[in-house]
């Protein structure tokens, strides 16, 4: 008898294809649903566009048991602040959901609150509720967040044209090696910054690494991708095939018409002095597919594989 | 060397309200917070509020592995409406999330996502995101799910008063042997007609059970609680200790200003004449406490004893 095909089988990437082609998710009000860093919905009679986030921390894939569990809350937080900043919007309320072995100690889990609350805080988002559960399993926490943007202002993964120039804020690679990836701070003036002053024509935050994101990215966009590893903007002591794979570095992907770069590059110097702004490609035309290309057929992180 | 205060032995309430002290859950727009079925806050420039609610099903918990994935998929999303209803409110966007073994056959997640997206098309939810992550333990099913209800509509778990008649729907007890669990519908109408009609000053959805659930409401609204263990609806074949005590019947308890009960007890019959309405108690003053005790303190459902 044949073995079932498993989620390793068909990787991360068609199973959320898979699972996204059964579901019911349209509707009037939904600019953007499942494919982009939030949903979009309408807010009836409202210039605004709310922006729905769900993201978990599973302990053993995002953090480890012996980790300061004060840090994972904060990085539970701002992973989802991070998706709000790739729309340029601005996060609102949260709900934190927990499932944990009964035999937790207590202290443990009130080190995770301890740092999800500091986030909330240096955010002002407000915690408005949530759900602890029991599991025999791995400690899960899942972060549910709400946020806000003008709908002028509202950015996707899907509105890159081929010969846009792409470009990424700070430093790539060794996130999980130096334990940034536990103490990072979202982009998120830089996100809303953008989006206002409508430099972007596609963006992402880089969660899996540029090596599985960018393609991401040019695919809603319907376009081919070049990317130039030898110009990425490594963390000292990384090589670039590094910053392309590691993962975990919460910085953005953005895609930037070829007339509007001299004025970002202008404009950025003064607003974000002290944060790298780095080309790092292009989109391309589809046909044209992803470059080089035995980094996307191979790079960056698959959660079943 | 004493071992660790563990979450078992705080129990489920009491580690609640040790998480919930340390978030920032405040802010002028939140009506209310953790503690009720949904959140609930002001939608600017509306008379709308928005609910939001996150729940989850764990295996091994809420099901066991070898039960129909189709049903659970049902459950998870049914479970979630269930708590909208208990607010009168509408739901609209849900975010599905999912932490799951990579060797988890995909034919299994694909059942289950078919439960998903047939509650989904049922109650006219859109499934605008969500989140596929690995984890080693057992399958764990996230809902995260959005609501409104006018704000002069919305009802909570805090606005009963002594004296007040204490209703429940439909029928209590053996809902985990009979498979109801896995299949019910949720009080979504009779919620939402409820509210609009104004009869409950307080209302919440039944899901650990009477005898864990009803001290909640009572507490939430200062008050006493005195139940008839005689007088619980009971499934046939179920005694008054299992309609007390097994939980996942998903059915509305509310208070009702006793004034107000005739003209309740007549609309309702006209209304959903399919129905069961039985009144099961009452709110009393604070001091008397909960009523019947023995029941009260080692009854329903805790998820974490």
């Amino acid at each position: 008898m044949a073995s079932p095909l498993t989620l390793r089988a068909l990787g991360e990437d068609a199973v959320v294809k898979g699972l996204v082609n059964l579901l019911p998710t349209g509707g009037d009000d939904v600019l953007r649903g499942p494919g982009d860093d939030c949903a979009a919905v309408r807010i009836p009679g409202s210039l605004q566009v709310q922006l729905l986030k769900a993201d978990s921390v599973v302990e053993g894939i995002h953090f480890e048991s012996h980790e300061d569990l004060e840090r994972v809350g904060w990085k539970a937080v701002c992973r989802a602040i991070s998706d709000i900043a790739a729309m340029g919007g601005i996060p609102q309320h949260a709900l934190i959901t927990i499932a944990a072995d009964p035999n937790v100690p207590w202290v443990r889990l009130e080190g995770l609150y301890a740092g999800v609350a500091k986030a909330a805080r240096h955010y002002n988002v407000s915690v408005v509720g949530g759900e602890t559960g029991r599991t025999s399993g791995p400690l899960v926490c899942s972060v549910f967040l709400t946020g806000v943007v003008t709908e002028r202002d509202l950015v996707s993964r899907g509105g890159g044209r081929p010969g846009d120039v792409l470009f990424v804020t700070g430093l790539l690679g060794g996130s999980l090696a130096s334990g940034k990836h536990l103490d990072f701070e979202p982009r998120l003036k830089e996100g809303q910054w953008l989006a206002e002053h409508h430099f972007p024509s596609a963006m992402m935050d880089l969660s899996d690494g540029l090596a599985a994101d960018a393609p991401r990215l040019a695919r809603e966009s319907r376009c081919g991708l070049e990317i130039e590893p030898d110009k990425l903007p490594h963390t000292p002591g990384c090589s670039w095939q590094q910053a392309m794979c590691d993962g975990e570095d919460f910085e953005l992907l953005f895609a930037v018409p070829s007339e509007r770069v001299e004025s970002l590059k202008r404009e950025w110097e003064k607003a974000f002095p002290k944060v790298p702004l780095t080309k790092v490609g292009c989109l391309s035309e589809p046909e044209r597919g992803y470059s080089p290309r035995e980094i996307f057929t191979k790079g960056g992180y698959d959660h079943f594989q």
